[in-house]
């Protein structure tokens, strides 16, 4: 079993308050544990009443279930998007991105994990990295001594049973031995490329690493690390074949556009096809290193890559999204756009903004807030906009939901940490049913928000400006729990904690009682330890 | 003659580069000088006729010239507002202020000064604080040595020959003395208090002043400085009554629920009058110290002071707009919305948001760069965004423009810093006419922008979190000018200019020409030094 941090402190300011490690009396934690190994949601029986009517409706005009897309950009920052206090003014505009928050839900608190493979692991399983021991990325030449898919029950499988087709399209990035590729752990189809774009990238751009792409013993060394380079076309129980692999920084620049031209035309099969699908497609930009697209260079007005790479990303989200629409599949489809964590800003000025303190690699607000936009013509009301938190993992328990599923039919043997948001998002009015955020670094755990409030007991510094991986501690907070409040402080710079010992209570008992889970559902190892 | 410190980096930068101060091959610099008292524009020959035509369609279908509302909040934020990044994210929507964005033009480089009085002035001169002495707030006990006003010529006084009725609501903050007053200087009718919240509320605010408030030897001293405290009604050429005055908290809470209700009942009668009008309703709120009106205390989300103000600033700026609706004027009324600089981070947690560097009284951009939406339905398209550069100066010009005054009857004895931007605001293509954005802090030359490049020369540092007012010093920066490109670097953290030394050059040249119109045209030294 592998070792936890859970700060003491969060022991000590509980203790002092005196709580049974659930809600007391004076509380302001709204929420419900209904089942021991669920996460305690806020009841909203109204909501769920309504938001099943609503399905029940669509269903019987459908006459099938609703699609699922999600579009996921690497390393976006919460920033980065027009209607998110960025684009045309940090030299990339968005346009596409902007209308579809314009016409759908646009969440301001929407989060996260901090680092790329636990986002994309925790919103397959609903469940938090230091659960499934998927706990940061996965780098080359990491040795996983067991694989954390083996006794996982994956999205897709769980849609496969109800009737689902499931196809990921681009990065990966949680695994590339067999058993851990996305067409062994239950996506019918995948297209798209296994790292991210540096661990790709760094083979054939001597400008940045002429250590490694000139010298050709090194070369020869990092080669037999097998970090894959292709363009892999891999089917559920089929084949699994190598399309095409990058051999250039040109042809870095073009993966996304290969990979969206093949979910374009997968869409136009998919609609033919009549049955359900889920389509996770998961960009290669924005994440460092980036390259702009040969044949669209300069198309940001900065014209850095980075910038160019935001706005390639916003045109081909515009063009799938009309992908959708062309092929009649929008009135049945449940489309969500989000970044799997904050910008990286160790590789400035290949990287993003955040207006937020921190960026990737942290648990401040920059490393773990970022856009999440929920579109769905007819369904969602357009203009919509909501600062109640959800969790990316959230979109687990969504799915479940649309797809008819019941989280009844879930393994009782292990914890599960999202919260179906249904209501939250289809409905005019509706209201977030989940009442806290955990924010873990690895194994440690880090700091809870709830409404506006976020205490930290650890926290992440940089030793530099911008070092938030590459040159960064994880140091335990002082005397008591950091408290901000996000909304008269959103770059967490003013602690207030001493002077709101009521809302640290609230906070000490929901982290303590968030830590008690881990006992009667250990978490696992798999070697990747943090 | 007043002392003005121009930086010697300046001059070496631009020694180095070899160039003669005005435009050089090589530069990037587009804009042309075309008289010698006036900054240079850049050349849209195109879009001056097209706006012409406009404005003279315009003219044909209303018989009568364009109103001109300017609604200017106190101290609020980039940040504050939800289409920048703010609103529901940061405790406060702004649904008013959000639709007219959308409805509009909303700009994303909008330039103040970083102070009150500083921008209060220019834009009623179209000159820079340094040209006209008015350089940093007048505060109480200041001996003010000679009438700023006596030789400006303000623009209701223009408006005035053009046939315009002028009139000011609210905060006026550029001198009480008589022949300071607004109804002095052009306005022909003033409705407000002439200092801020704070100067005010300090003699009834026990709570945060007690040390005032309740020491009746220190209160009477502080009676005999004559802070206007009253609700001032005065005329031109006519009587100034106090209409009423502050003698609690909860009179400052409600002081803008009385402006704003004056302003939509004088809307009422302007309408009736038929005479073309220029309303500035300048808000008491969002300056520290916010307190909630009473009668809406809760507004917000967050329900802190700021935040209600932030909220009820918002729905004012609404009504405000309904009434010329309501009236039949908006057809005919160009209306701009801004904020007088970015917030007051001293007063924390009265203060607002930015997600920029620095805070009010800093050049970097979290003290100068504030929200400005410029709407006109029928005139401006809705949905336009630009990063083009706009100095709020500017909206002196453009009132010339639209009330049909040449700039060439405005005297040349003295230089003006405003840019014409009547094509660029209501051009559904319009771009800016302005090339640069010089920053000063007070007589302190400190930075300038061009494009999305932004060179510092001096720079404000806080000694402590959020002190850039209270605690701050003026320091020259290093080795080389900063250079910051704010596309890739919104938060000016990393300068890059020892790598850009061909934008320094321009920068430089830039900064130089404008220094030189220091030497043939004066500044004033009023007494306020700084």
């Amino acid at each position: 079993m592998k070792l936890i941090r859970f700060a003491s402190l969060v022991v000590i300011v509980v203790g002092l308050c005196a709580t049974s490690g659930t809600v007391f009396a004076g509380s302001f934690d709204r929420s419900v544990r209904t089942a021991e190994n669920f996460e305690p949601t806020i009841p909203h029986p109204d909501q769920d009443q309504e938001v099943a009517r609503k399905l029940a409706n669509l269903a019987k005009k459908m006459g099938k279930k609703p699609n699922i897309v999600w579009l996921v950009v690497d390393d976006m920052g919460y920033g980065d998007v027009g209607r998110y206090g960025g684009g045309i003014g940090v030299g990339a505009a968005t346009p596409s991105m902007d209308r579809l928050a314009d016409e759908g839900l646009r969440l301001t608190s929407c989060y996260a994990q901090q680092t790329c493979t636990p986002t994309r692991s925790a919103i397959l399983t609903g469940r938090l990295p230091v659960r499934t021991g998927l706990t940061r990325p996965i780098l080359a030449g990491d040795k996983i001594t067991e694989n954390p898919w083996a006794d996982e029950v994956s999205l897709p499988t769980i849609l496969a049973d109800a009737g689902y087709t499931s196809l990921l399209v681009g990065k990966w990035h949680i695994g590339e031995a067999e058993g851990m590729r996305p067409h062994d752990v239950g996506f019918d189809e995948y297209y798209g490329f296994y790292a991210a774009q540096k661990e790709i990238s760094q083979r054939v751009d001597k400008r940045r690493y002429p250590d490694l792409v000139i010298d050709q013993e090194k070369f020869a060394a990092f080669e037999e690390l097998g970090i894959g380079h292709s363009l892999v076309h891999g089917f559920k129980n089929g084949k699994t074949k190598n399309v095409s692999s990058i051999e250039s920084t040109e042809d870095m620049g073009r993966a996304d556009k290969v990979l969206a031209d093949f979910t374009l035309d997968k869409i136009k099969k998919l609609a033919k096809d009549g049955k359900p699908f889920f389509l996770e497609h998961c960009f290669m930009k924005v994440h460092a290193d980036n390259f702009a697209n040969p044949d669209f260079e300069g198309l940001s007005a900065s014209k850095y890559p980075y910038k160019d790479a935001v706005a390639e990303v916003d045109m081909h989200i515009g063009n799938i999204v009309k992908a959708l629409e062309d092929n009649g599949l929008l009135e049945n489809t449940f489309v969500f756009i989000t970044s799997d964590n904050g910008p990286q800003m160790d590789a400035w000025p290949d990287g993003g903004y955040t207006p937020f303190r921190g960026a990737k690699g942290t648990t401040f607000e920059g490393g773990v807030r970022i856009p999440g936009i929920a579109y769905w013509p007819g369904v969602i009301a357009p203009g919509r906009e909501s600062d109640d938190v959800f969790d990316l993992m959230d979109l687990f328990g969504t799915a479940l939901n649309l797809a008819g599923v019941s989280r009844e039919t879930l393994p009782d043997d292990r914890y599960y940490d999202f919260v179906d948001q249904t209501s939250f998002l289809l409905l005019d009015k509706g209201r977030s049913n989940r009442e806290a955020v955990y924010f873990w670094w690895g194994s440690e755990f880090m700091a809870c928000r709830m409404r506006e409030y976020k205490s930290h007991v650890k926290v992440i510094l940089p030793q530099a400006p911008h070092m938030y991986i590459d040159l960064a501690l994880i140091q335990d907070v002082g005397l008591a729990p950091w408290l901000f409040n996000l909304y008269i402080d959103p770059k967490e710079e003013m602690t207030v904690g001493h002077r709101r010992n009521a809302w640290l209570a609230t906070l000490g008992a929901k982290m303590k009682a968030h830590g008690a889970t881990f006992k009667k559902y250990p978490p696992k190892d798999i070697g990747l330890g943090m």
